[in-house]
């Protein structure tokens, strides 16, 4: 009998997920019923905001319940159909959850051209991240010309595409990232103007010089004492696009917010918080503009592969949080 | 021969002001020279920001120097003239200093009708802090009709006409103050629809009772803990219009920001710093609008009128601090 693999949810984390917060299970393979079609996943996405997603309380999604999928991206090929729009053979990408097979009806999922770019990107620099660089860089951050865009984890998913899509629009790009070896691949192979190292030491001190001119637009992806830095260093009528705070996802204490807070007043800024779904209507636009720049070689983008299929899910997901991954990071099947 | 009274600044105030920190000195009076007037001051304005351009470091305008006439606005009449745009008996309201008598050129001052409403009200509601209002809530907050608007010192210049323009445009009007009289006074005077006593020991739980279907937007004035409780209560795609965060204004420690930061990811929250000199063009706009809502009975005004000359400027500049006026604070001459 076919089986299909599944990561449920236990319980809810406290701090970093542990193996333990999750339940990992065979159970047999179901088929694709009237208007659905089955994918064979080959890849699964492994998002910061997934540890949001297991948290209880209030946030933009309602959290997974406990005992059910793990939510997540995918991308795999269908292999069963009895849907009009997908049938056999097509690589699909969507919101597929953390197991081997899942049944669609079409929602959250799309199809997507396997021909233009690997499976593998489309739940990258191609799907969800890259779409999120996009509308929150372009629509809140409207980088200038000439202007200074930093973006946090900026070897990351996001990140990497936020100082390349600056750079395309005509800005300056530095990065933040974590150690010598991630500045090193933000700056020679993303081709960012500078990057930041956090963990040498003399952040605030670096980032001037990395930053002569101030900085414009702080795309924010992690919080804490990365973003009271930057806000020290905002120019007047500056943007900062909210996009993430992974330095608070796994904190068990309340986290103070940044210090220099005052600054949004004195620099009159603008912060404003978003996910990509608030921009759902216009996916299609972001999809064919990120496409069209990778095909003219505009975009560099690297997915960190990990193996170990969904058994190894909890584990490679904490490397987010520790900064382990360089890249987009996923989960091969 | 004639004396000019005057307020200068001797030295960089630590946490509240001191009297101590001015000196306040008779000078000879001058004469209006080519293309000057002189205005004889009879109300001086007392407001928030004035601690934040006494500080050293980064504002939104320079730091008032030390020996410097200490920076305010005032309303007096016109009793000398050499510039063709003001003539002597004008009542004139604008930048002109902590002092008796003022010299200008016309820069950041301008005529008044003193027909239309006392002198001392075109240094408030009809001045600075009723322009502040206005386009903070209009262009930031941008108030809809059945929507929920929080505004924080809600008895005072800015905040009272906060909540009387959001009325206005048909939201709901929830003040937050501190203590049953100005509560009262913003409810039953000025017309809110409730108002929160910050005070009374039960922010949240008040603040959740005053607002059943959350917070739209939020009016910021003071900072601190109003605005993490305001924070947890915000709405989807709220607008936080960033005023003046007065709470760390005489802070001598780092103070942090609010635990609650998250809540403008998570809610997509606009949060915009803003001050009324970046709408400097549109100002004849704003006099007009609220001068018309003035005459129409539409907005309540109320000015708190200290006497005590500019010998009493320091103490009742701290009043704005501990909370300790009602209405818009104004010195008489």
């Amino acid at each position: 009998m076919a089986m299909n693999r599944v990561v449920r949810l236990k319980s809810r984390p406290v701090g970093m997920v542990k193996r333990d917060d999750f339940e990992i299970v065979d159970e047999p393979l179901a088929d694709a019923g009237e208007g659905e079609f089955r994918v064979k996943i080959e890849y699964v996405s492994l998002d910061p905001a997934m540890r949001g997603w297991i948290s209880p309380g209030k946030s933009y999604v309602p959290p997974v319940e406990i005992g059910a999928t793990m939510r997540g991206f995918a991308a795999g090929i269908v292999d069963q159909s009895n849907h009009p729009d997908f049938k056999v053979g097509d690589a699909v990408a969507g919101l597929l959850g953390v197991q081997h097979y899942a049944i669609s009806r079409g929602e959250r999922c799309y199809k997507v051209d396997a021909s233009q770019a690997p499976l593998e990107r489309w739940i990258g620099g191609l799907g969800m991240p890259g779409q999120t660089a996009y509308f929150g860089l372009l629509d809140i951050g409207k980088p200038q010309p000439g202007e200074t865009v930093v973006v946090s984890a900026a070897s990351g998913a996001v990140g990497s595409l936020v100082g390349q899509i600056a750079k395309i629009k005509g800005a300056r790009a530095v990065g933040i990232a974590g150690g010598p070896e991630k500045c090193r691949y933000v700056v020679e192979e993303l081709g960012f103007d500078a990057c930041v190292d956090y963990k040498g030491g003399n952040l605030a001190d670096d980032l001037k010089a990395a930053c002569p001119d101030g900085i414009d637009v702080y795309y924010e992806n992690v919080g804490g004492e990365i973003l009271d830095a930057v806000l020290a260093q905002m120019n007047m009528f500056g943007r900062i696009p909210v996009c993430g705070l992974i330095s608070a996802y796994n904190s068990t204490e309340p986290v103070p917010g940044p210090y220099n807070f005052r600054s949004i007043l004195v620099n009159r800024l603008t912060v404003r918080g978003f996910i990509v779904f608030d921009f759902a209507d216009r996916i299609p636009e972001a999809i064919a503009q990120l496409g069209q720049w990778n095909a003219e070689g505009k975009l560099k983008m690297r997915e960190d592969v990990r193996d170990g299929g969904v058994d190894a899910f909890p584990d490679v997901l904490n490397l987010l949080y520790t900064g382990g991954n360089l890249g987009k990071l996923v989960l091969k099947l």
